[in-house]
């Protein structure tokens, strides 16, 4: 049976223990919305105050040659690739995840020519995919939508489909997809895979080479801890690199944009994905944020993240049965993401309590309680602390308080 | 006859001295770049450590709503509007200028109907502005791409005209658009124009409203010192606010963006203009910024940078006579933006000779040293100064000096 001891006993041979001295926690908080927004770095830190303070305040416009800010983006996307399955010229930082889907889906469209016009998502993914594409249909009539059912994109498939957009985890139930299996179908027919990493990469062993993926976007700011907004990153096979136009033709996509001329000529390779002039401090916190993962092992992280989500499920089954939680999305951690969801009626009111508490997890619509359990920086004995407090909350009713049930902008 | 004297008395009546001391500046440097990135702020440098520190490091994810991230899009828009004679309502910070464009193009195309379907903008433009509409027109084969010679976009419109791209001050030479003049002739062929701010939005007394402007984009990073890659800003005037469909309609764009549902709503005003999850550090550092114009009129702004280019232009006549300098663009500040170029035919060595003594200028191809004056933070004797540090180089010919002979990334 497990105890607190039993966890502090996992922590301390958890070969990821080290890690968490890499990041600033806040005292008496425990943190579970690492999915959300990854924690701030010791080294993020220094390097806000180095490119603010130094670089931007003393050496001015020379920095962008002198501290290599030029080169950032596909610093930052070297550092990506690895921990993605890609090769480190196959990925670039650059815009926010939704800008990037779109680049992606409209290249993806023009690429595959005029018999082929269909792009495929399945309702109840994250909503930005699904209005992206939807914002690609209105503005490319040529471009036929297809929004199918949950699990039901398969059947969607033909020889007129495009691309089809597949979220690699969701964002509410943390169900994993099978990104070999179902990169294989979409190549069956002819039509190309994007994948939207957002709540995998950072977290789980994705292998985008390995299993086929033709494109694939992410996110900066939840398990790669860039910062709030940190920019985003694109994936595109090497095999597609020279058939596949940026619509979002911006300058720094150029061949040579300091050349200053009138025709735009794409960049080779990977560089093409840019658009415009990225947002130096928050590509530098994203640049050294990642230095977190520097000698772990992606396998690793996974490994923890699994453990951690399958010692919640159990604790929170055993410590706070009775109480009408509810588990949403997958029991086995082979095919569930970082995080763990619970549905609950007043799960609002639940969650706002359980932050009040310093336990911070988030809420999502309509009744669901989720919790991210980021493995840089999460402990076991974090995790058997959150649940007690769940427990206690649950077991008291303290969640009727009115001050937990007013609802903010941001949930 | 001016001395270095007359510069410091000018100095001393000037209304805007008070303000240099809002700036960081380094010592020994005289910083006339700020058209391509402005200086550090005291504010901005506060609030990056606040946002970073306290807010991202302590506060996590909670600070979306309490440390007001979700609603800095629209601060930021509302602090730049009152500097381009725009309403709150009608300025938002989002993406990068090249973003910004291509939305902002492919939504005017829509909007006016299958008959108008020609984008005009002219050859020598600032090539951003080109690649965009060349990639919009790629990506959309319906749009008739008419690129002109440079001054003859009035020449290029008739009643298939949907759109004219137009820069307000010219990146190179500095030249300024009549922009109530040419407004109207866009308007009175049923075409919206679309200004490009990026070389006046916090330097010239734009009036976007009086002078009857449709639609803009602007630069955060150059005088409105936002940092390196700060985000950029839209303008869409209210009168086209309902019509108007960003194609790049992400989640921040939607008319409630945490309901997480599957269709794409646009927000009424300006929000819709948003797309993905803003860069928060980036972002904040703009915002700071901005406060350096607190109690500032553009009038006076405009005024200071008309004075300073004269002084410049008076000397380096005088003191840099017979060493072969050539005015590239206006002489009358009334027609002039907040930078002063020149051509040489030495162009690039002399501005690396520039910078090693201390000057910071830049240089764009082919032959031209471009010096710009931000009168938030440039004096009258830095104007003098830095022209006798050019004089001494000219005279000397230092320039041929081989360390200033290598070409680096970015010019």
């Amino acid at each position: 049976m497990t105890t607190r001891q039993t966890c502090l006993d996992r922590d301390a041979v958890d070969p990821l223990a080290g890690v968490r001295k890499r990041f600033i926690l806040p005292d008496g908080v425990i943190y579970l919305d690492g999915n959300s927004l990854g924690a701030l770095t010791v080294g993020a830190r220094e390097r806000v105050r180095e490119t603010t303070e130094r670089q931007w305040g003393r050496d001015l416009i020379a920095s962008w040659n002198s501290h290599g800010w030029i080169g950032l983006p596909q610093q930052v996307g070297g550092k990506i690739a690895r921990l993605i399955g890609a090769k480190a010229g196959e990925v670039v930082a650059a815009d926010s995840v939704s800008v990037n889907l779109f680049k992606l889906a409209a290249a993806a469209v023009r690429a595959q020519g005029p018999k082929r016009r269909a792009v495929v998502i399945e309702r109840g993914d994250f909503p930005t995919d699904l209005y992206i594409l939807q914002g690609l249909a209105e503005a490319m009539p040529e471009v036929e939508l297809r929004v199918v059912e949950p699990g039901g994109f398969e059947a969607a498939l033909d020889d007129g489909t495009a691309m089809v957009l597949l979220s690699h985890v969701h964002y509410r139930t943390g169900a994993v997809r099978d990104m070999a299996a179902q990169s294989a179908r979409v190549r069956a027919v002819g039509a190309l895979s994007l994948w939207d990493l957002s709540h995998s990469g950072g977290v789980l062993d994705v292998e985008l080479n390995r299993d086929g993926a033709d494109l694939a976007a992410g996110c900066g700011y939840k398990y790669l801890n860039g910062g709030p907004g940190a920019p985003a990153y694109v994936f595109v096979a090497e095999r597609h690199q020279a058939s596949l136009r940026n619509p979002l033709s911006g300058w720094m996509g150029h061949a040579r944009p300091f050349d200053f001329v009138d025709d735009y000529a794409p960049a080779p390779g990977i560089d093409r994905w840019l658009c415009g002039t990225p947002p130096v401090l928050s590509l530098a916190a994203l640049d050294a944020a990642l230095d977190a993962f520097e000698g772990v092992e992606v396998a690793q992280v996974r490994a923890k993240a699994g453990a951690l989500g399958d010692l919640f499920i159990e604790r929170v089954e055993s410590r706070c049965a009775a109480h009408g939680l509810a588990l949403v999305g997958p029991r086995d951690w082979k095919v569930r993401g970082g995080q763990v969801s619970f549905a609950h009626p007043q799960g609002w009111a639940v969650m706002q309590n359980l932050i009040a508490r310093g336990v911070i997890g988030d809420f999502r619509r309509p009744d669901v309680i989720r919790f991210g359990f980021a493995p840089l920086y999460v402990r076991h004995v974090d995790v058997w602390d959150a649940v007690e407090v769940l427990g206690e909350i649950l077991d008291s009713e303290s969640w009727r308080d009115e001050r937990f049930q007013t609802v903010s902008a941001v949930t």
